[in-house]
């Protein structure tokens, strides 16, 4: 279902020597700061053509941080300043600002302008980018590397490298931005997937949201022992660590993801809560037989997943 | 609740110079291989006295394996033989096993032997321990130090180092049996915590036990997902790298823990399946206030957990 794109290595990000190309970048958190951090120096390395990249953001510090570092050229608060002369904008804020600041990007983008976002949920994204105006050439994407981080503080320009980066083409997006699209994928070092948007929200509830569910459940579950869960907390190791780490996660971040991806997240919640009734039914009765196919099913698959 | 032991430094793990004292470990796998080979460790470099290692197991290709590593002196297959002249008995196999073996331990233990067991439940080997003859000195064990790969060949003399070792020592332990359990938990470089038997399984339940069926269930449930499961194992990354990774543990050897902690681990399900529903029910309707407060306890607890 999802097709991995062989890039053609004739298609490069920005290839126009000449003058240098605008990119704004639309929030500079841990994704946004991340990839203007990787562009930045592909370009300073001359592997992309010159590039002149601006932030957005609501926070004055973060631009003076985000210029300091490198990661940009300039940085305004404001949004349709920032896009007015883009050649790329990229949307990099949580899932509902995209979609409060598409309308936005649609009355301010400059003509032919590629409008890539990088939200954690496609469906409702994609179906507002295309209410764009007809010149503006929009694709949904989203990098699969998220950290349980956020912010500028936390980004790093090896981020997205030897990660999975979805695209989401619009039927009206032209090949051109398609390829551009791709050619900034691969200048950040991931590997461009090609999925339609519904399938990935499925798929990212499965692998991602649903994860996140648990974690949570799980740290607040524990912390609903009472008097014994002192004592938990005393004793949890690398078991606990590693299965709550998700719980840490941002929560205006996730709080978006989730209420933008309800179907999908309430359908694999069903069946995490099926199987988890499974479990216990084959508990409470002794039936090892159940118990054990269970169990089995779960590590055989889980040491099969190369991850 | 529980108790951190502050070692006393003038009681060292087998302290006769004069002549070597012999240990016993009946099991060598993760846990037992990686004892002794700690212990043997500790023995070669004099920190402790000098130790006669012995290995119990059913496979003689372990018992090579483990020689061959220096981590046993002598190995044999025959529990008897094995304990026969054992100052130290470490039970190390999975906790049903522990169970059925405790009464052959009673019949071949010399008396005056300190009888250790590593299971990772307590309160029902505790009560088999307490079933020994009078002469032994029984003290129940549970090194917090797991690992999701198994057997001899994942065994390491570092495994212990800084970890949390319990002890359940029983009303019938004497004080010098406990100082010389104490003792070994400080040769290998852990941490003694004494805790009730009840309240260790309680404890364990909610931090090791809930986590592995929570991860069991989740992989199982994207397992189920038909066509949807393949885009998504494709997309899968490190978020759900870490939540699923208890999934692979030792199916032997959580099938024993599960069924020697069932109303623990069934209560704390039943408390994961009421967060669960809880989150459910306030993505279903919408609820954003009840959502985000879900969400930023668990975010508060897991960021301020020292894991």
């Amino acid at each position: 279902m999802a097709i991995e794109v062989a890039m053609d290595r004739q298609v490069t990000f920005n290839l126009q020597p000449s003058q240098p190309s605008t990119l704004c970048v639309i929030g500079l958190g841990l994704m946004g700061g991340s990839l203007a951090l990787a562009l930045a120096r592909r370009a300073a390395e001359e592997r992309i053509g010159p590039l002149r990249i601006v932030g957005v953001s609501r926070n004055p510090a973060t631009l003076d941080a985000a210029r300091a570092a490198g990661a940009i050229h300039a940085g305004t608060t404001d949004l349709a300043e920032g896009i007015a002369r883009a050649d790329v904008v990229v949307l990099a804020t949580p899932a509902r600002t995209i979609l409060r600041q598409i309308p936005e990007v649609g009355r301010h983008a400059r003509p032919g302008a590629l409008v890539l976002d990088l939200g954690s949920t496609k469906a409702e994204i994609c179906a507002a980018l295309a209410g764009l105006p007809a010149g503006l050439q929009p694709v949904g994407g989203h990098p699969m590397c998220g950290k349980e981080v956020a912010g500028f503080a936390a980004a790093e320009a090896g981020l997205f490298r030897g990660k999975t980066f979805v695209l989401c083409p619009l039927p009206r997006t032209s090949e051109a931005a398609l390829a551009q699209a791709q050619a900034l994928v691969d200048a950040v070092g991931a590997r461009a997937v090609l999925l339609d948007p519904a399938v990935h929200d499925r798929a990212v509830a499965a692998i991602s949201h649903l994860p996140y569910l648990a974690a949570v459940a799980l740290v607040n579950a524990v912390e609903a022992g009472g008097a014994i869960s002192e004592t938990a907390w005393q004793l949890a190791s690398s078991g606990f660590r590693d299965t709550s780490r998700l719980a840490a996660s941002d929560v205006d971040m996730m709080l978006d993801i989730l209420l933008t991806n309800r179907a999908a997240v309430l359908d694999w919640l069903g069946e995490l809560q099926g199987q988890l009734a499974d479990l216990k039914l084959a508990l409470m009765t002794g039936d090892e037989t159940a118990l054990r196919a269970q169990l089995t099913a779960a590590q055989s698959r889980r040491v099969g997943l190369k991850l």
